[in-house]
């Protein structure tokens, strides 16, 4: 495995994960230029993962797509800036690399799984139609840290429930924006009420992620309307949903919908998998950020849980807060679970 | 003018406003027991208004009516928690005093007006069904910190649209809880979901403000469905808002509505009424709570505007932000402003 | 073991060290009245660290010395606030319990050791002059999360330089006053330059730890001399200090005295002992407290070595930066660690 | 006047400070290419003072001395960047222009005064010896933010005590890295204790600045030991400071002498001096950023006075906390001031 974009804050998060996986093992990281030749230990930043003292001291090495694939690489995690992804993770799988990308820049492409295991698994087959997969290389994407955790909640309801609109607040966290990311002189004591291109994402991704299969991705008829707002939070992002029902329904009921979801990770056993996605706290004041950010069990699924709380239903309108760590859930876990299933449905072999 | 529960968060803008005020004037300031005897400047915690020496050095008096009365005080402006507010507004009422109020106790009494005069102005007259009206007194209360705002905006939205739910998430300050208030190991760098009634009273609220006259209030149809969060920012609720319409409309009419809107505090130039009571920003970030804070002009009605940005429609959703000053617009200046209406429409004569 | 004061910021931290220890287990936790009945897992706030589901289910009792007795409870960590641990610390030491406290009550009595093992070992043979020793029991004392980091700093400096003045400035985190302690709106964006009666405890906490054993304490001739402040931070209290120097000394040297430091706790191995109980940094911005808050290894020791940077030497005056984490090594941990060496000194035989 | 670096942060400070300014009027702003041709209004982010829409609305020019000089410009406030200021400056100074600074490029040289008015008028006839003030054209430099608020303090105690050395521990604002300046993964809930270049400033400018005067200034033998970190608060840098003195004295003392001092600013009555440059506070917990921030009457001098509190001395050690506005005070403030004794003194005749 290579990690491209080692130094940023998901490339990081990627690390972290696989410095002890049981599957993957990290044999190249690669960063722009002005990196290149320094050390990883020198970059790191997460305060919260002691760092592997070998993997400290790997050198970073150039994007050089030619030198991996001679170096016998099948596989990446790309935490690639999307300009630099956009050319740069074509050329990989087409050089016959397996690619996971937290990049945006081919999430929306047709043949490009918009992968969340536990809630469109069989989107990963849309590989096989991607030129590249001949060759054993192919690219698949996870989504925007903002709509990982939503749909998480939003499968398991709407398999139930007809749901049209989903209203949502986010109160995002600042390593959502990657380091130096957001100046201190904007967000400190202050909320920013806009993150580029955001919503959007939000909006378009869902209706990707949460499509039917017909021989192709039928666009979810869900419309995510969102408001995003960056908050003084280091991780973790906080979203304010608001869904209309068609139905009366219980908030018991919601909560025994969400509580008792699980899905392909969970029944396969993957090793990142959290042994419930969904978390549903019953307190009144959660989830909170600093307190539920770090949900899943086992160990290795530390972070990679949604949690759930304060589920409320009052005329045919439900309401309640979803919590996901957005580097890890929504960021280099999600890479990570996509290609823990992608292996244990074969396309490894 | 008498100031109740005079060294509160609320207590304390109440006095920023009246210290220079061009129709009340400060004679008393009252407090609970353990405050009694201290001077006004020894409780001072607004760090961006500078106290009056001659404020500061008032002595602090008992909650008694009867001495109050004897003092031949006409009118009180009332920042009590709500349980002392439950018997002891009632009985300054009776006993012949205007009372402009912020306690939560008696708002959705059918005869006390909840007013914010751009919105409701006519609810005043419920004044004259309330039994003290005959002896002088009378009970008049202002919103809840993160209604005002809201109900700002919706007024001049609901004159044209039709609006039925209105979806809405807050971004609420520290200073909305008073002091001490939030412990700060609850809200550094983290998000608390949860604010005690507080979407409750929103949507109750709402109705009240929104409903017709007609022999009394109609409650509006209006459904505003909230998910209230407090965030580690001092002063100023930013709220989410999604609204479902019923028909096309762009932005732009949107903004131009908004802006363009002016009610009876403006038509009478009232002293603490802003001259645009909205104020639409155009950036691409605004509103922001450290910036936007004390929108509203002239001098005097500074934190009297909400600001209203980041105004979007797609498919008969719309989205924006709207911020307003919580102890300001939404506390102590909301019942300023009531009172100067009530006075300029007879009621002190 | 019980801990008594269980529900509070450090008997939280005394139960996350104690609920897999290796000699220690825990049997019973008491708190207040009001708490007793509930179990652990209602009150625990400690976000970092995962409660042990048997732990949390335990039920809190009250602070009731002879149950503990007649329950075959031999020793204790005591987390109550000063005013109740001045009469329960001694009843308890005198029906046999060996008493490890964090409380501030006793620490200046001429016979209670105030330890931290890697500089005052000695000072744990105090114990035998307490008279309840004949019994079984006696009485430990921690000293202030504040001076702690501190005095592992000074001690091996003071071993080979003559020092008479230490002007320090503390940067120390809102878990130090406890919850709630601070309100958010003291200290949100803001710095309070004040802690009660924390520069004394500095002052002459010091002396006494430094103090050099001649059959009793004789106190240091080192003045400690202290400006506090509380910075909107968690965890970690940082330093910052100026001693004047009578000689000549590099830098060099002086980070080579703190960085080969090491006492008795390292050199017995105690479970809780870090490997070095000083850890030197090289890097320019450091040490931090998000970054170096949780120094120490193996992993039972993260958060009980001080962290020590930007060591400077100019004109024989010598500049640094210390850290250390305020419940862990400055509070809980602390007395763990002082009950390890206790316990291999032969007092628990 | 015109403002040199317009657009950043003290730029922005200074044109606060101008635009209603009695003696001075702003005719233009210059910034780096980028922003040229923009409009000031577009990057203002002083959320604390409303700018003249005339202002607002002035167009961004280049940084042409030439053109300057052809518009008739006989004085200039520089916010330059240092790397710009060192020639630019210069520049300006040969070509008629008098340069108030508060760059750090020029300001050890030895004709350049450095001036704090209240502290070291005298300092100004420096520019006497510069070899453009034959041509009417001059630099005068303010210090660094950090010891501008000290040397307000250390002045009259100066006068009075001997005092050799000075410890000094920093908690600095992020406004003074300037903006976007402090990444908010690096502060948020932290301290940074690093800033460059700051404790080697602190320990020069004091010296030349307290240096006295006989024919070219003397050093201070004054040595400012600083330990200098950044904490998350917006604006105004606190400073723990602790002396040691050669004699006895009283904490009353220390406060009479400092309290009562005023200099040549207070005598002239200068628009922007502070009635009282040094105030004294006597709460247990202050000074405090977030409320002595603004110190100084009358209005216009609000930032321009030094809070000095918690005035404690023990066994011939003074310690004391002082707070000044970094960028008022520390910065545009600083230079304005410079500039009205100038232009009083008959440099601008």
């Amino acid at each position: 495995m290579v990690v491209l974009g080692a130094t940023g804050t998901i490339g990081q998060r990627f690390v972290s994960l696989l410095q002890d996986h049981p599957i993957f093992e990290i044999v190249a990281l690669c960063s722009s230029e002005r990196k290149v030749g320094g050390h990883l230990g020198e970059f790191w930043r997460l305060e919260d993962v002691p760092l592997d003292p070998d993997v400290a001291g790997m050198e970073i090495e150039s994007l050089d797509v030619k030198r991996l694939v001679r170096a016998g690489i099948v596989a990446a995690f790309s935490a690639l800036p999307s300009d630099v992804a956009v050319e740069l993770e074509v050329d990989a799988a087409r050089a016959g690399i397996k690619v996971f990308s937290n990049a945006s820049a081919h999430r929306m492409e047709a043949d490009v799984p918009l992968l969340v295991p536990e809630v469109n698994p069989d989107h990963v087959a849309l590989v096989e139609r991607q030129r590249s997969f001949a060759g054993g290389g192919f690219l698949v994407a996870n989504p925007n840290c903002s709509i990982t955790g939503l749909v998480l909640a939003l499968r398991p309801l709407a398999d139930i429930f007809e749901i049209g609109s989903v209203h949502v607040a986010t109160y995002q966290a600042l390593s959502g924006a990657g380091y130096p990311g957001v100046s201190s002189l904007d967000i400190t004591a202050n909320v920013m009420p806009f993150i580029e291109g955001e919503e959007e994402k939000m909006r378009r991704e869902a209706k990707k992620i949460l499509g039917a299969w017909s021989d192709g991705i039928v666009p979810s008829a869900i419309d995510v309307w969102a408001n995003c707002a960056r908050v003084p939070v280091r991780d973790g992002h906080l979203e304010a949903v608001s869904i209309p029902l068609a139905q009366d329904v219980s908030s018991q009921d919601v909560a025994r919908i969400l509580s008792s979801f699980r899905g392909e990770p969970q029944r396969r056993k993957l090793p990142t998998a959290p042994e419930w996605p969904v978390i549903v706290r019953t307190e009144e004041d959660r989830p909170q950020p600093l307190r539920d950010l770090r949900a899943g069990e086992p160990a290795r699924a530390r972070g990679m849980a949604a949690t759930v709380g304060r589920i409320r239903v009052a005329d045919r309108v439900l309401r309640f807060f979803v919590l996901s760590h957005n580097t890890l859930r929504g960021g280099a876990g999600g890479s990570v679970l996509n290609a823990e299933m992608a292996h244990r449905r074969g396309y490894f072999d």
